[in-house]
Parts: structure tokens; sequence; C-alpha cells
């Protein structure tokens, strides 16, 4: 089958690469000319512009927009629409807010598929997980392609309507970072207890035959090899967040507990601080009640 | 009444000076010869040794402890054993855990009064809240010495046997943790949120009439006062944690969620951290799987 | 001074009182005919609608609202609307989001108060605490009525511009939400720990001098005192969460961690689910990897 | 080589099995007459007693104990000792706590290794892992019977010395508690959330190639296809809970913050209990300063 892919970025070359391979033909365009002649020399066709795309995909257009969550999917769509109609397919494989994809597919033209991608660049070549939303019939003709960017086809399933891809996706986050938090724990626990332990050792001990083993573990064990049990100048600083807060947001309105979800997130938030108001204040309390002695910086 | 009082730090002059302002005889002994004169000059009888102290109070002896918790509570006992008979009462006001009240209660040929003392330094003129464990005849017979080291007579109950004062004064201990870190996180949404406020007045303002007052909101109020809205240079270093860690333990014993009071300590715990090795480990996790730039220690 | 007030629920009668007894002048306007002749009663003059209160205060009007926060507040003010211009003050003494207050403050013609009130129905008597936002004259004008309505001089303040006041108010009862929680913890462990403990004595204990003292701990006093020390049929199940979610959300979008006060309303959701999915699943789990025997329901 | 098992519950017998495969001799003994005749059906020498087992393993004894953790390995060491000296080796394969492995290691004339084994009876096919730790030369001693026990030579690994296996197999399972909970928190999630899902699916699909994928994640995949999506008749209920408890209170000891650990095993704590009384007194406060109603069990 025929597919255009708009976004060349990392995930967007792998997209290409895994569809070409597959045997499928694919138009490739990104506002970047150098990133459209690294898809064009992995076998892709290249497009001019986004109206060039549209028209080399003839009827029934197939797409694949990889690019950055936000405007830039709705600059895309705006830009795609007047050559869209309802027997086209778009699937939007970023990392989308649901409800975001709940509004794009109502005002799409085309069938719109939501499409959550985890994997990472590894995915590259063992192939991706894809949770997807949107119409069943959509979906089903997508099926070739997403059989070829998954990992084959375990590695793809339509949740539901509209939005349910990249609701299963954000959760699949917040669930993430509990898992990083998880292990971390006891690698913190194990880098400070009685033992002088080889922490990569141990993770790689784990991840033959343990209960916890796991693909998150062998990043672990990779992390300690290539950084050394102590995890050398790796500072204590972890960044993005978005998907684990918006996984939290919706716990909230749904009422659902997650404390391990909200306190990996809030480890990462007091990860950015320089210091942390509430043990400064809870510093100068003791004193308050007990004349301890404050602590100050010097 | 006449009351023998071993140990004359801040706390010991505390009990001295309220015990002898309630109208009743003090001997005081402590091992710094300039504590003694500060107790004698506040109208308590010196006393040179343990043995001389146990002397000067003749038959039925009632003795209040107030020395460190640990090893210098069973030195003192050693030392009073060969003095004491069955009619006695000894009290021990520190900070001791309740599974060694317990052992000490089996072992004193005394009755032994385990007494959790809360109030701080602010209980000179207060009074404190004494949490009792022991037999009920000697509590009774302590009850003047009671009414006037506290706050008054509500201010002190018999908790139950040997253990219970300082167990009731464990748990006491864990939920101030927790209370002091609920204050903090919210002053820190407060003075990281989009008002620029002035926190003294916040504190001041919910101190008078809102659900939340209470004497540790009082030392909010004091702290931001005297240390500025923004704290100044306290650091973010809580000392301390043995009670809270006792409290724990026990929760974890009895099987009983405690997420709060953890999580309280939890805080301290990483006050003392320079790096968090679980969140160093997630910064390094999100290149594994997402070719996120490592943030490193310049 | 003379103060209109709109809404005679509970805490509406409760302002209209504590401004009578100040020798102010009231107008009372409620949707139920009965509330007005309760407000008559206490001293006030009964209005007949909003635009009949409107008139009867003549220039310069000061307007207490004490209406359900959300649709009833935006109802209140655009019948309002008509009657009021830029001298005129409008205080919202509700629960309202503060958002919505900065929203209110820039549609109203009148200065905008928004007001948050803390103390619940007991401060009949000992009156509240008042935490208020927006322009700094109108809260000058409305001083009178707020020494009035709040335990006097100190219990009110002026927090900073438009939403300040319901900002504080809604972190304050995040904070409420967690020190329950934390006395909750302290009770549980006591209920199930080692010793038969009356704990209506370990509270008033504690109330008299003990650090963790607080009107809180007043509460929980009575409700031992007069459920039982085991709580009677007090039903595991705690309602409310509104302000506690906004206070996380808030949080959330600060990438401030509160972790207990996310806790605490955590408990509060799961305290209304009849079995909770995470811990059926562990369950589970546990026969996957350890075949360990699956517990089912009966 | 030639090895003695004593213990042949299910692990014992997996124990045997995969070392006669491998080619190994083994001599096997059971306080239960049936559990030997098993043993000797898969190929063992069976023994009549712990002395036989001793007499027929001849000089330089290797034994891997996999009885139930707790007295029966203190039992079982009394009995061997007389047959032991320094020549010989003694695997402890069960779950004892570090501390007992220290001082039994000292305690026993032979070396001694302390073995944290994880994979449940799944290991029967695929190997187990396996934490060791003792003297380096006994571990290589028994290199070809780790071979055979773990998934293979990197399946196990010396851990470093007495007691450091139990540790680090301490730890696993604390962080084994916490990824349930986090697979759980997602699922409740996507239970309790905006679409009706198959969650069968969604685990299979995460399972092939998303970053969360793990053995663990296999299994609620089981779960779900042998329970259904909303897991049946499977109850909120919990067991189980030492090591997870050991590796909080090893966390306490050493300081380090463990909040995701510690959760995960207060859950288990709560699914036990009928009703929490922190709930409760907060279900009464709400009445207390809010004249909330309480909520009453019927």
């Amino acid at each position: 089958m025929q597919l255009g892919v708009i976004g060349l970025g990392r995930m967007g070359q792998i997209v290409v690469n895994r569809v070409v391979e597959a045997g499928h033909e694919v138009v490739a365009f990104d506002l970047s000319a150098e990133a459209v002649a690294t898809a064009a020399d992995a076998g892709a066709t290249p497009a001019e512009s986004v109206a060039d795309l549209a028209d080399r995909l003839g009827d029934d257009k197939r797409i694949w927009l990889m690019v950055p969550a936000g405007e830039a999917v709705d600059a895309t769509l705006e830009e795609l629409a007047p050559h869209l109609d309802a027997d086209d397919v778009v699937v939007d494989g970023g990392n989308s807010h649901f409800e975001k994809s709940v509004r794009r597919a109502e005002e799409t033209e085309a069938a719109y598929l939501d499409c959550g991608t985890s994997g990472g660049p590894a995915g590259a070549e063992l192939g991706f997980s894809l949770m997807v939303g949107g119409p069943q019939w959509a979906y089903e003709e997508m099926t070739p392609v997403f059989d070829a960017v998954a990992t084959g086809p375990d590695g793809h399933d339509r949740m539901g309507p509209a939005g349910s891809g990249h609701y299963v996706k954000m959760v699949h986050n917040g669930v993430e970072y509990a898992l990083m938090q998880a292990y971390g724990e006891g690698f913190e626990l194990l880098a400070n207890g009685r033992y002088d332990l080889d922490l990569e050792s141990v993770a790689r001990t784990w991840n033959n035959g343990a209960v916890i083993r796991s693909w998150l573990l062998e990043l672990c064990e990779e992390a300690f090899r290539e950084e050394g049990t102590d995890l050398g100048d790796v500072a204590d600083h972890v960044s993005g967040g978005s998907t684990g807060t918006w996984t939290v947001r919706e716990a909230l309105e749904q009422e659902v507990p997650v404390p391990l979800i909200y306190q990996s997130l809030a480890e990462r938030f007091g990860s950015r601080d320089e210091a942390r108001f509430s043990r400064r204040l809870a510093n100068r309390l003791r004193y308050g009640f007990g004349r301890h002695e404050v602590v100050r910086e010097e």
C-alpha cells in the first residue's frame, strides 16, 4: 500500500524505514529539506509540500503524522484539510493529549486515528507498541502499516473510539514514571546499604529469570555498565513530566487513587528545586517547639 | 510533697521550677555542679550524688529522671537500685523507647512510671502535656507533681500499664512530623504559586479562627515573622527522626498504614542527601528509552 | 455602616447576626422567604428581591454574597449588575475557585473582593478567619464588617489582588485534609497498637500542652467523647474533596510536590471504592509468579 | 558433580530436576517420604535422614537447603553440624532474612552461601535468578550447580560476602511490590476511566514493544485473559508482606527514602482492614468543623 508520512524527525524516519522495508510505498514530507532527503535515501518519494504529498497520494489517502504534539498537529491538519475527504485516513502517531485527539477526530473530514507510540528509538529495529483509537474500518485499512511499524501483529491494537489510543498511552507513561522510581528506590537502597555491590551485576542477575525482569531493568543494566555503579556525573534532575501530569489530573477527575504515579511525578518536581520550602520550614519549626538548632545555609 | 529530680538540663530545670513554685520540696542532682547550683538558686535542695539524693528523700521516695534517653537512664537506675524498694516511685520523663520502659519497669524494684513529655521549652510557662504509663497507685501518688509540671489536671493522664506513656508519646511525635510537613506543603505552594503573599499574614489570619489553627501554626507565624516570608537562610536540612522511625516501625509491626507519617520521615531523609540516587537513575533511563539528553553535574 | 447580605443559609445567617450585633445595619435577601424572616428576626431589614436589596442600600453599596459556589454566584452577580457601579463593593464569601473569582472581578462593574471563609458553624460565636483578595481601598472600606464577621482585626487580612483570597483558602483546605489524615493515622495506630487506650483521654492530654495541640485535635477529642473510643458506627467513607482536588491540580501546575495533601485526597477516593482494582490485580499476580493462593470473594 | 538437596517442596523439586537434567548426581532428603519418592522418580538418590544424606555425600559435601525460611533452616543446620567441616559448602536457597544468614555463616563450620532465588514456579522451565552471598571459593565450587538451577551463567552472580545474597533478594522483593502496585494503578485508572477497554488487549499491546513491557506485565496479561477484564471474583485482599516490611525497615535504618515501596506495602495492609480508622475519623471530623453529615454504617 501507499503511505504519506509528514514529520521526519527521529521517529518519523523510523516509520519511513520500517514501512519501506515492509515493501510499501512511502511519500515523505518535512519542513526540513535535509530530512526529506534522508527519507528519500531510505526509499521514500520526496514531497515538496503538504499539498504535493496529498497530490501524490491520489484517492483514499493514508497519512501518518509524526510531528511534535501541540500546535504543529493542528497546523498540519489545517493544511491538509482541503485535500481530505471521508475515505481518507490520518494517523497521529505523536504524544497528543487525548482530549485534543477527540476534538481533532470531530473536526477532520477524514477518518482520524490517534496512535499512542511506545518503544523509543530502540523501536527502529524491534518495532513499536501502537495503541490506536478511532473507527474500526480505518484501523483495519491501516493494518499493513501498523504491522510494519509495530513489533508485529501483536504490537498494535485498536483500543476503542477516538482518543482511546492516546488515553492508553497517557496511562502507559504514568506507569512508566512509577516503574522507573520503583527500580530507582531499590538501587538507591542497595547503593547506600550494607554491602559494596556491583549494581550492573545485580541488574544483570535480576534480568535473567527474576520476577522483576523487564526492558526498563535492561536499561538500568546498560546505565550502570556505561556510567559506572555510582552513575558518575549523572545529575539529580529529572526533566519531562507532562504525560505524568495528565495521568494524575485524569485520575483526580475519575477519583482513582494513584499514589505511586503521583509520588514519581512529585520526585521529578522535587529534583528541580534548589531547596524545598516545606523542609526548610520543618527545620525552623523544630527550633520553634524544641529549640533544636536551625541549620543555616553557609 | 517531696520530689527528687535527677538530670538538670533545660527540661529538668523547668521541672524543678514548676514543682518548687507549686509549693513542693525538691532535692536536685546532676553531674554538673553548675546545674545543681542553678536548681538550688531556684529553691531546690542540692544533692552531691545519686546516693546523697536518695538519702535526703527518706522513705517512700518520689524521683523524676530527666536524663537523656538511652544509656544514661540505665546508668542512673543502676546507681539508684540499692536505694529503692517497692514503695518508691521513679518517673522517666525523657524520650525513651517504650520497649525499654517496659523492660525497666520489670527490672526496677520501685514502681516505674514512663512519662512522655511534650511541649518543649515553651512549657516552662504553660506547663507540659504528660502521657503516663505504669501502676495506677504510683500515678495517683505522683498526681500533685504531675499537676505542677503539666498545664494542670487535664494536661496529664495515665494511658495504661508500663510503656504506654512512651508509646503514646512516640505516636504523638509521628503525628507531629506529618503536621509539620502538611503545613510546609501548603506554604511551599503559596510561596511558589500565583500570588506574591506575605506568609506571616497568611499564618496569622489562619490562626485566628480557621479550621487549621494550631500551636504549630503559631510557630509558623513566628518563623515567618523572625526569618522573613522566604525563610531567609534557613537550610533544607531537617535533623532528627528517631521517634518518627520508631512510629513507622511499630506501624509496620501492627500492619497499620501510615503513609503521611512515613512520607514526612522520608522527606527528612531526603533533605540530608546531596543527590537522590533514584532520581539520578531516572534521569539516565530517560536517555535509555527516549534519547532524552542526560543532565550532567557541572 | 450598612451591609446587604444575599444568601441566608447557615453561614449567611451567622454573617447577619455578627454584623447586626456589631451595630451595623443589614439588609438581607434570600430566595427562601423563611430564611429572610429569620434574618429579620435577628435584626436585619428584609428585602424582597435582589433589586429591592440594591434599592435599599442607596449609593456606595456594600454587599456580601453567601450563596453556594458555582452558578448561583454568577446568577446573583448578573442580577446585581444593573445596580452596581465602580463605587460599590461586592464580597464573595463562598468557596469559589480562585480563577472564577479573577474572572468575576474583571467582569463586575463594582469592586470585587473574594473572601475565603474558614471556621465553620463554630464561627457563629468565635468569628471566622477571612482571607481577602481584591483592591486595597475596597478591603479598607469593608474593614468594619470584616472586624465583625472575623474573630477580630487579626482574623482577616488582604492577601493580595483578585483571586488571592480564594487561592489562600483553597490551600488552607488542602492542608486541612492532610492534618485530618495525620491525626487519623496516629489514632489508627493507637487503636490497633499494643495498648488498650482511651482515645478521648489521649486527645485531651495532647490538647493540654502538647506540640500537636490544635482545634482539629479538640474536634477529635469531641468525636471520641461523643462516638466512643472505637468511633461506633462511623463509616469508612469520606465525602467531599473538591478544594483538595483544586489544590493538587494547582500544585501540579506549579510543579510543587504535595505528597501528604495528595495522599489525603487519595484516601478519600479510596474510601468510596468497594474494592480497589490495583490491589485485586496484586492479589492475582502473586499467584502468577509465586502460585500463592488467590483470595476470592465469597 | 554431586549435590545433596534437603527440602523437597515445589521449589526443592525444581532444583532437583534441573540439577539432574544438567547431568549431576543428586542425593535428596525431605521429612515427607512421598516428596523423597518424587525426587527419586526424577533421578535423585533417596536419603533416609539428614545423616544418611551426609554419609552418602562423602567428603567435600555440597548441600542445597530449600526448606522454609525460619526455624527449619536452623534445625536443619543443627542436624547437619556434626557432619560438616570447612571444606563443605551449604547453600540456603530460601527466603531468609539477611541478618540470620550472616549469623548462620558465622556459626556454621562449612562455607555458607546465602542464595536469593527469584522466578517462582515458572523457573522450572526457564531457570531462576540466583543472588549469592558468601566466600568466593565456595561460589566458584558451586558454579556448575548454579548454572543448572539458574537461567544460565548470567542468571547467577556472587553479590558479596555473607548475607549479601539475601539482602539483594530482599530489595528485589520490595521493588516487586512497587512494580505490581504501579501496574495496578494504571489498570485501575483504565478500568474506571473514560473508555470501555479490553485490558488483556492493552497488556498484550504494551508487552509487544512498549517501554513498560516486563514479565510482570505478561502476568497481568495472563490474569486478564484468565479472569476477565474486570478480574471477576478476585478479592481486594493482598496477603504476604514480610520481605517488603524487611526492605522498609532496612531503608529506615539506612535513612533512604522509599516512598513507592512503602506505599505498596501500606496498600497491602489497607486491603486487610474492614474499615480504616483514619478515614472514619476524617468522616466524623468533617461534621465537627463543617456540620457535614456523618456517613454511618447501616
